[in-house]
């Protein structure tokens, strides 16, 4: 699953065109990610914190008009989530995002039963910003049982192991890695999380260093080698779109390299 | 440790400045190298049968008039390492390399004690080219029980997986980073195989296939990740260096940023 990250009022053209309500620039985001290869298209208004819920219904059916794929409804705000669900056309939705605070769960697991959605769960409790892989798991095993507590299969929730910027604290970057790899191991095994997914919105890592696209390109290729499912970038960016094609090669999960020969073919592994 | 791959007469440029014994040529290549990040020199000249031991002797000499850094003695011929190593002068050398065959450890190992050497130990014995991760286990398995009998420590090895083209076997790729990934581990823990090292020259991965340099880099960041302490590459290859930084920040392995900081100020990690 790739999500495109790309619709978020915290870009600057895109909080322009939400203001404008200049639909046919948001379409164009919206194409461009498809054709790139995102299997999902987030929307996010959440910088204006009066006009989001008729940002995001906006957003919602403008989106939709374009493309035939699901949405990845992006606020914290059970109030805006409860305005776009209803309007959402293609397929499964996915909610993003949920964390382990007992407020946030209690508010918005009930529309992931009511919408039948997917969920984005960011593994962190109600004390903030995670620090290694045991905190994070900590808040991962708590929204595990708060699905299961309301009757919901741990097979919708995609968990975002949470991405600090590694100039920040070196050691983070792998802790969440190694979050992904413990889940996915488990999952797989069927020993503990079964079922579950895991995604992430990685470009936060690179945040105060330089050539970001680097850093960040290379952090996909370690998500997708600790066994991640589920990704929110910018496929629109060739270096992410090119990362991506080859770490699948070297994975030993495109057979005959055709996924990638094709790619090239298609000019998407750049020069 | 990173080993600088290009002094090898599989590269026609290289090729003839051997022939002509064009001193300057190698000398640059040499220095080069180190300028970008390399701690050790490979030299080859495994391409002709008959001048080999000329060749590899006359490389070893131009080489050490230009750089101080040791080299990698790069032949399968017992007679032209015997040839070459006197000759060495500057630090501890690696003999690249021995396999699990009897013959070609009984003819070598006695060098690597002789001269003190580091030697890269492939994964692969009698029967060629390995496959899966349990055949190269094996292969590992007998050069550290030869090695023992020598009366030499494990730690005077660097396995290298042996790298074959994802373009032939898809599954092969992933293998020989599990592979170093299950070597790092044990011998990290003490359970096996303790004190070894690995080492990998990647290139090969990349034959046959479009955009090489970007398989390439991108095998390297896997690599890093299972453990490995070893590259063979070509360090002026600017997306080599670059991804070798940005994977060493994301490891939790550059305090502060500081080494990738200072490559980028460099001009190390491009435009």
């Amino acid at each position: 699953m790739i999500v495109g990250e790309r619709i978020n009022t915290s870009r600057k053209n895109i909080r322009k065109a939400v203001e404008e309500r200049n639909a046919a620039f948001i379409q164009e985001e919206a194409r461009k990610q498809m054709a790139s290869g995102a299997t999902m298209i987030d929307v996010n208004a959440g910088t204006s914190v009066t006009s989001e819920i008729e940002d995001l219904k906006w957003l919602v059916n403008v989106v939709q008009e374009a493309v035939k794929a699901p949405l990845c409804i992006d606020s914290p705000n059970p109030a805006a989530l409860a305005a776009a669900l209803p309007l959402h056309k293609n397929g499964q939705p996915m909610i993003n995002s949920i964390t382990a605070e007992s407020a946030r769960l209690a508010a918005i697991l009930p529309l992931v039963k009511k919408y039948d959605t997917l969920v984005v769960g960011l593994a962190m409790g109600d004390s903030g910003m995670p620090s290694g892989v045991d905190d994070r798991l900590a808040a991962v095993r708590a929204i595990a049982s708060a699905v299961r507590k309301e009757g919901l299969p741990l097979s919708k929730v995609y968990y975002d192991p949470v991405i600090c910027p590694v100039s920040t604290k070196q050691t983070e970057a792998d802790a969440a890695v190694q979050t992904v790899r413990y889940i996915m191991t488990n999952a797989a095994e069927g020993r503990e999380l079964a079922g579950a997914h895991t995604i992430c919105g990685l470009s936060n890592v690179s945040f105060g260093l330089p050539k970001r696209v680097l850093i960040n390109r290379t952090y996909l290729t370690l998500m997708m080698a600790a066994g991640i499912d589920g990704l929110i970038i910018d496929p629109t960016e060739p270096q992410m779109i090119n990362t991506y094609y080859a770490t699948r090669v070297l994975l030993g999960k495109d057979d005959f390299c055709m996924e990638y020969i094709t790619a090239d073919r298609e000019g998407k592994l750049g020069q």
